[in-house]
C-alpha cells in the first residue's frame, strides 16, 4: 500500500514537474525568438512610418487595414479575414489655433487640439476664460458665472499614482464631460488641461461624449499651457481666441483584421490590440505596439509549431479610439455566430517592458492565472491582481459573463507622455521592450491554451 | 492560560501589524514626497547640463565635487566633508577618427572611441585587420597570425539575456582584456565590438586591463560600424586605418564627497553612486542618477524628520569608471577608522523604474530582506534576489564580511543604449522613473536602519 501510495504521489509530482519543465522549454524558446528573430519593431517602424496615424475614416485606416491583412497572410495562418462594421468619420481639418490675452493686452500663443469628435469654431471663437479645478466645479457655478464663457477645465494627474493609469482614470471626466457639463448652462466652448503626466508643450486629444443639445467646441491645452492660463487668471481676466476647423462626415465602413489557427476544439481564444490611433503622432504606442504583440504571439506560436487545443483568433480592432465599434462588433458577431470564448486578451498600454497581466474574472480564476507566476518571474511578469482587460475585448464580458480577461501591463510611467499626442511615434518605442510585450503575449496566449 | 496565550498572541501580532501599518505609511509618504517635491530632476539637469562629463582628472569633475558639496551642505545634514584620494588622469584628446579600406580600395568611415586608459597612434596607425569572435580565438591563432595585425574582437550581447547586465558581462571581457590578449603576440592595435545593446553608430567606451609591457592603442566601433567590419572581412582582406590622440598624465588629488546625518548609534549605513563619469555624454544615467538618488535619500528622510537608528552616510564616490580608487579608499578609511557597518547601498544601473535590490550576503540575510516585499510591491519593487552590490561599495565586503550590500536593480532593458556613450545624456532620464529611484533607495535604507 505504502509502495502503491509513494508511487502515485511520485508519479503526480513528476508529471506535475514534467509539464512544468516543458512549459518553462517552451516559454524560453518564446522568449529567445522574438528577442533574436522577430520582425516586430520593422513591422511597427512600416505601421508607423509608411502609414503613420489612422482616425477611423482615414486613408491611413483603410491603408492600416490592408497592411495588416498583407501581414497575416504572409504567415500562412488558417485563416485570414476582415470583420465589416460602420465607423465615425471625423476630421480634424486645418491645424488649431489658441491664444491668451490679459488686462493689459498681453497676448500669448497656447498650444492647444481639438478633442475627438468637437465641433469647428467656424473662425475664431473668443471669450472670456472661467477657470475650474475639477468639472464638479461647473455644476456648483452654474448658469450666472458660465453662460457665454469659455472654461478651462485644469485638474491635473495625481503624481503620487504609481499606477498613472489611476492618475488619468481620476481625471479622465474632464475630457469626456467637460463639454457636456460647460454647455448644459450655456458656456461657448470648454477647454481642458491635457491627460498628460509631465509638464510639456504637447496637447493630448481624445474622446468625449457628445451626446448633448448645444455642441460647443471643446479643446485641450498642453500642461504647460494650462500652467500659463492658471497663472494668469490668477492675475485677472483673461479672453481666449480658439480656431478649430474639425468637422464631422458621414459614417463610413471599415473593419476588424482577424488571422487564426484552428485548434483541436472550436472554442476561442481572442487576443488583440486596435489598428486604428488618433490623427496625430504615429499611434505608436496606442496602440501599434499591441497590434505588434498581438500578430507576434499568433506567427511565434505558429513558428514554434505550437498546436492549439483552441482557436487562437488574432484581431486587429478598428475604432478603439472614438466610438469602439470594432469592440462592439466583434463581441456582438461572435454571439450571433453562437461561438463559445473562453479567454480573451488585450495589448493596449503602449509598447514598454511587461511587468504582468490584470485579470478580469472571478477569484478562482485570478488564482488559476497566479499559479503561473513561478514559470514567468524570469522574464520579469510579477503582477498578476484583478484589473482591466481593455477596452476592444471588454463588450465579450456582456455576452460570456464567464470568460477571463487579461490586460497586458507594462511599466506605465512614460505612457501618458505620448498618449494620444504627436510625441507618440516610432522613436519612442524600444526594440526590446516591444519585443518582451510580443513574448509575454505568446506566453500568456500558449499558458491559457494549454490549460483552460 | 489560554487567555494569557490569547492576550499574547495578540499583543505581538498586533504590534507586529502596527509596525507594518507605520513603515508602510512612512513609506507612502517617502514616495509621496520624491513624486511631487523632489528637486532630483532639476539637480540631474544642473550636474549634466551645467557640468556634463566628469571624468576623474578633468576641471569638471573637480566642479562636480564642488557641486555635490554645495548641494549637500544646502540641506543642512550634519556633516558634509570631502575625502581625499588619488585618482588617475587620462584625456582623450582631439577626437578620434578611423576608417577601413577593402582590397577595390573602397573606403569607409566608421565610428569609434578610445578605450579608457588607452596609448594614442601619433599619427595615423594602418594595419591589416584579422577578426575574431572572442578573445578566446586570439589565443587560438598566436603570434603567426596575430603579429602586425590589428585585432578586431566582435562578440555581440547574447539578446535572449532578460537580465541585460548579464548579457554586458557575457562579453565584458573583450573590452577589459582584449588589449592585453592582442599584444601578446605583437598586435598593432586592437578595436573591439562596442558593448552595446542596439544597432547603432554609438561608440562605447570603458575601462581595460591595460597592465602590460607593451601598450598597444585600444579602440571600441559602434555595433553598426562592427557588423560592417565584419561583413567586409568576409568578402576579403580589409585594412583599418585609426587615430586617436590619447595621454595619461599625472596622477592628481580628488575626493568622495559625503553627508551624514548622526544616528543613535555610530554604525554605518552606507549608500551612494559615484561622481565622475567617462568623458563622453554627460554621465546621466552613469551615474547621475545614482548620485541624485543618494542624495535624494538623504534629503528625503531628514525631510521627513526621520530619526536614525545609525549613521546614515550618503557618499558621492569618485573614479569609479577608470580605477575605483574611490571605493576602494573609502573603505580603508572606514576600516583605519575602525568604524562598524552594517550595511550599504548603491545605485549604479540607471535612473530607469527600480523593480528591486540586488542582495550580497547569507541566506539569512536574503531572507531579512525579502521580508520587507509586502510592504514595497504596491511601489513596483518585486525582486530581491542574489546579485551584485555595486562597484562603489564592492571594497567594503574585504574590511567588513559580514556587511550586507543591495544593489538598486531597474529595468535595464535600454541601459546600454547608453552606458559610456555620448547618448548618455540628460534628456534620456524620465523624471518620474529618476524619482521613484530617489524614493525606492530612501525607502531601503529606512527599512534598513529601523531593523537592523
Amino acid at each position: 500500500m505504502k509502495s502503491i501510495a509513494f508511487t502515485l504521489v511520485f508519479s503526480v509530482l513528476f508529471g506535475f514537474t514534467y509539464a512544468q519543465n516543458q512549459d518553462s522549454i517552451f516559454i524560453k524558446s518564446i522568449y529567445n525568438h522574438a528577442l533574436t528573430e522577430s520582425p516586430a519593431h520593422e513591422n511597427l517602424r512600416t505601421l508607423c512610418k509608411d502609414i503613420g496615424a489612422r482616425i477611423t475614416g482615414s486613408a491611413e485606416a483603410e491603408m492600416a487595414i490592408y497592411w495588416g491583412k498583407q501581414l497575416l497572410e504572409s504567415y500562412d495562418f488558417d485563416t485570414v479575414y476582415l470583420q465589416e462594421i460602420t465607423v465615425p468619420h471625423w476630421e480634424r481639418g486645418t491645424q488649431e489655433a489658441a491664444w491668451i490675452i490679459n488686462e493689459n493686452g498681453e497676448l500669448k500663443k497656447v498650444d492647444v487640439i481639438a478633442l475627438g469628435g468637437s465641433v469647428g469654431t467656424h473662425g475664431v471663437l473668443e471669450g472670456e476664460v472661467i477657470g475650474v479645478e475639477g468639472i464638479d466645479d461647473v455644476e456648483k457655478l452654474g448658469e450666472a458665472k458660465i453662460k457665454g464663457k469659455i472654461v478651462f477645465v485644469n485638474k491635473p494627474f495625481d503624481q503620487t499614482q504609481i499606477n498613472t493609469f489611476k492618475a488619468y482614470g481620476a481625471c479622465s471626466n474632464q475630457r469626456w464631460s467637460g463639454a457636456k457639463a460647460a454647455s448644459k448652462y450655456g458656456a461657448k466652448a470648454v477647454v481642458i488641461r491635457s491627460l498628460a503626466q509631465s509638464n510639456d508643450d504637447h496637447p493630448h486629444t481624445g474622446s468625449m461624449d457628445y451626446k448633448m443639445e448645444n455642441k460647443i467646441p471643446a479643446a485641450a491645452l498642453s500642461t504647460n499651457s494650462a500652467n500659463t492660463l492658471f497663472d494668469w487668471l490668477k492675475q485677472g481676466k483673461v479672453r481666449l481666441k480658439l480656431e478649430m476647423d474639425c468637422r464631422f462626415y458621414e459614417d463610413e465602413t471599415s473593419y476588424n483584421v482577424i488571422a487564426e489557427i484552428f485548434g483541436k476544439e472550436d472554442k476561442v481564444i481572442t487576443f488583440g490590440g486596435h489598428l486604428d490611433s488618433w490623427d496625430v503622432g504615429e499611434g505608436a504606442h496606442d496602440d501599434g505596439a499591441g497590434v505588434i504583440h498581438s500578430i507576434e504571439a499568433l506567427r511565434i506560436l505558429k513558428q514554434l509549431n505550437y498546436q492549439p487545443n483552441h482557436k487562437l483568433r488574432c484581431v486587429l480592432f478598428m475604432n478603439e479610439e472614438n466610438g469602439n465599434f470594432g469592440g462592439k462588433g466583434y463581441a456582438k458577431w461572435c454571439s450571433d455566430n453562437k461561438e463559445e470564448h473562453i479567454c480573451a486578451l488585450e495589448s493596449d498600454r503602449g509598447g514598454f517592458q511587461p511587468l504582468g497581466y490584470d485579470v478580469v474574472g472571478s477569484a478562482a480564476q485570478l488564482k488559476f492565472v497566479q499559479s503561473f507566476k513561478p514559470l514567468v518571474k524570469d522574464y520579469r511578469l510579477y503582477n498578476f491582481e484583478f484589473g482591466y482587460g481593455g477596452v476592444d475585448i471588454g463588450p465579450l464580458k456582456k455576452h460570456y459573463p464567464n470568460i477571463l480577461q487579461l490586460g497586458l501591463n507594462p511599466t506605465s510611467q512614460r505612457y501618458f507622455d505620448f498618449h494620444h499626442a504627436e510625441t507618440d511615434v516610432f522613436e519612442n518605442v524600444n526594440k526590446r521592450e516591444l519585443e518582451l510585450g510580443c513574448a509575454s503575449l505568446a506566453t500568456m496566449v500558449y499558458l491559457m491554451d494549454k490549460n483552460l
